[in-house]
């Protein structure tokens, strides 16, 4: 890693992309030779208040970030520098790699608070180091899947498109954030990488520059109609209504040379009052089949009420309020140890306790599917409800190929339609029901008990 | 670009990374042999109602964004494979580059609604092509300084540091958001590879995991400070106070090996509360030089807070709230078409309207520096007053070598020196004043006129 000062933009990856503390107790934990197997687990502790459900989303990248782990020439040459670690320790690093077991929530799955979406049991070395990159990897795009998965609800059955690139934070977000909302039911994104990476269909219309930089509006449209087939307009560079008969008068010219005007956009002003008059403009100029697409400033609360109000919207482009989960731009989603060395661990600070052990989810469902309520557990505490923790990683290995995006989208879906009603809407609710097994309540206290007695010599 | 289906972690550079219709319109140029001369500028509409100024920030990443400017190879390639675009384009592009001017606003600058960070003149396809990632890169650092130098405020002159990996929206953004914080006046980050790219100092504590896979708090402790001699021990795992005495306890053990506890970081409860019992406890235990580092949920409101009770906290770590800008996870940024081969251009969609126009901003201090007001206006209408938009792209060079970090933060701390007091505070305050320019308004005025008649014809 080369000192750069100050330009341009660093590449994201690499054993170092942590936090100092986590190298700074990996040098602690060498020098006493502590590396037993540590099961850490990343969850959330509490909902924003503007959610009811998460969508657990990230996997794919956590898979291939753990199993890609190790240490580069250059890190390592940043650690000798660094002047911060001994040199048996930066040697001790020459063999790092992941080789641990990982269970997961399948992207897609619902999920709650407590419940874990991934647990890592792995030598402490390992299990620790990855801490920050897993969290900033999961944390990103479970927060994008929920706050999406609210659009598509809102949206009825209305498409919604990803057109978050400029407003997203840094690059990486827009890509990964295309990722969470088509996963989450978008039915595409405006950035173009997200196509080359993740294979999600790409939608675009056009900019107010591309109107201006014309004399004339309707040169504009017809420029843009013989040069795109599947063409959508921008109608509200300068009034919305003058521009919509605009296209009336120009579809009927193209319609000669067997083009179509597929669609308008409509990007400002009241979405739901305009979309009404150029509804009308369009079907009394025989433009039925001219679809209306809407964007600017839009998030669940305003797409539920232009669906409420009947809006004669086709789709919607929904970018910065997804792209940064605006109303909640941050998840309380954490990474703790939940056992070392065979014993269960348990942190107690004020507001931040977590229930101790390698844990299970069950979830039960009624004869149809729908959710009745989950059970956090022990993991050696069987029981009859679906596990939703499944193996990923096993010894390091990744032992099933990645789920492909648009299946993992499928089950979203089904998830999603298996959640209450009252869970699916826009307003808060009563919680879903996680309940806490006996067996991990028992445990909790026999942690307690031998952790008071193991901090008690000094009272 | 190949097809990755689900995995892994896109790279976050190429010509490619833009929104489709940035494409699908300079396919639209090409065809009608439009690239003239456009002049766009970036700037932010309005202010979020809990920001007084912003912090200009992302430049050198935007620079080094447009002198790379190229097509690689495998985007020509998944040009081709889109099916989108016709061979002709595709060509056309192969010797694409940045050949345009770029005036900016240096790194650091205070700035407010209206005033553009970024001027851009370039042939029409260029100036396009980069709108996507120019706002995407130029936004987020401006939106994270901005509320970073709120925190160094209400901090008053205690050190604050980016805990925010974690929870930042990708790696690009911790990355970022380090870079960014420092230069509004953090001291430093604990994200590595912002000390590896751009030489921000590096700082660490512990996690709690560190004192959980111990059997006993105090050997935690005892373990960590003889591996760190730049120790900072994390005290409310179990029950702050008896940690603090057990940091006490070990400290006078620790002192015959003349080891020193540098630190204690508390992480939970009422920090104020706690901060005050442990600095009591120190204190008694004749550990004055022991400081007390405070993080967790922590935004300039507390931050002020705190010190506002003289709360004998030596030094916070923010994450979440400054890396996402959590009480305003974006601006109302854009980039916006001022003029086209010669001929100055403007939107009037309703309330997001802009004022046309190649511009200059000018600003106004008094005998000590300190900002008066500034005002907007035309490129051509020199005054007296300090010219805040510089050359730093010139035919495609750039004109000067990186702004080193350092010099830039000293520069933003002078820039954050020079407000009026009541900008600097938490709360909202009467704005400051940007006043238009006459020349810039009747420009308007013309423009108006002009595109007026040119769009009336169908009415």
């Amino acid at each position: 890693m080369p000192i750069n000062d100050t330009a341009g933009v660093p590449s994201c990856d690499g054993a170092l992309l942590t936090d100092l503390y986590e190298l700074t107790m990996l040098q602690a934990y060498f020098e006493r030779g502590m590396n037993g197997l540590a099961v850490f687990e990343l969850f959330v502790r509490t909902l924003p208040p503007q959610r009811n459900f998460l969508v657990a989303a990230g996997l794919e990248q956590a898979i291939e970030y753990l199993t890609a782990l190790r240490l580069r020439d250059d890190e390592r040459d940043w650690l000798h520098r660094s002047g911060r670690f001994t040199p048996a320790f930066i040697e001790s690093l020459a063999d790092l790699h992941f080789s641990g077991d990982v269970l997961a929530m399948s992207e897609g799955t619902v999920c709650f608070p407590n419940e874990p979406l991934l647990q890592i049991a792995a030598p402490l070395r390992e299990a620790q180091l990855v801490e920050s990159r897993l969290l900033n990897l999961i944390h990103y795009q479970t927060l994008v899947a929920s706050k999406a998965a609210r659009c598509v609800q809102a949206a009825a059955n209305k498409p919604v498109i990803d057109f978050g690139l400029r407003r997203a934070h840094g690059a990486e977000a827009a890509l990964l954030s295309a990722r969470a909302s088509y996963l989450a039911g978008f039915a595409g994104t405006a950035t173009v990488p997200a196509n080359a990476w993740f294979g999600i269909p790409l939608f675009g219309t056009m900019a107010h520059s591309f109107i201006q930089v014309h004399d004339d509006e309707l040169d504009a449209f017809e420029a843009f109609a013989r040069a795109q087939a599947n063409n959508t307009l921008l109608v509200d560079t300068y009034d919305t209504e003058a521009a919509a008969r605009k296209v009336v008068a120009l579809a009927h010219r193209l319609r000669i040379d067997g083009i179509e005007i597929r669609a308008v956009r409509i990007d400002s002003g009241d979405l739901g009052e305009h979309a009404r008059r150029v509804r009308a403009i369009l079907d009394a100029g025989g433009l039925r089949q001219t679809q209306i697409f809407a964007s600017g400033n839009l998030d669940e609360y305003r797409l539920e009420a232009l669906q409420r109000q009947g809006t004669p919207i086709d789709g919607y482009g929904v970018g910065t309020h997804v792209g940064t989960s605006a109303d909640a731009p941050y998840l309380d989603c954490v990474y703790k140890l939940q056992e070392y060395a065979g014993r269960a661990r348990r942190k107690r600070s004020e507001h931040k306790a977590t229930w101790p052990g390698r844990k299970q989810v069950y979830r039960y469902v009624d004869g149809s599917g729908h959710l009745l309520h989950d059970v956090l557990t022990l993991a050696t505490d069987q029981q009859d409800g679906m596990a939703l923790l499944t193996p990923v990683i096993t010894a390091g290995q990744r032992i099933r190929p990645p789920v492909p995006l648009d299946q993992a989208r499928v089950y979203c879906k089904t998830q999603i339609e298996a959640l209450p009603a009252a869970l699916r809407a826009m307003n808060g609710t009563r919680p879903y029901a996680v309940t806490i097994a006996e067996p991990l309540r028992a445990l909790t206290r026999e942690v307690d008990r031998s952790t008071t007695r193991a901090t008690t010599p000094d009272r």
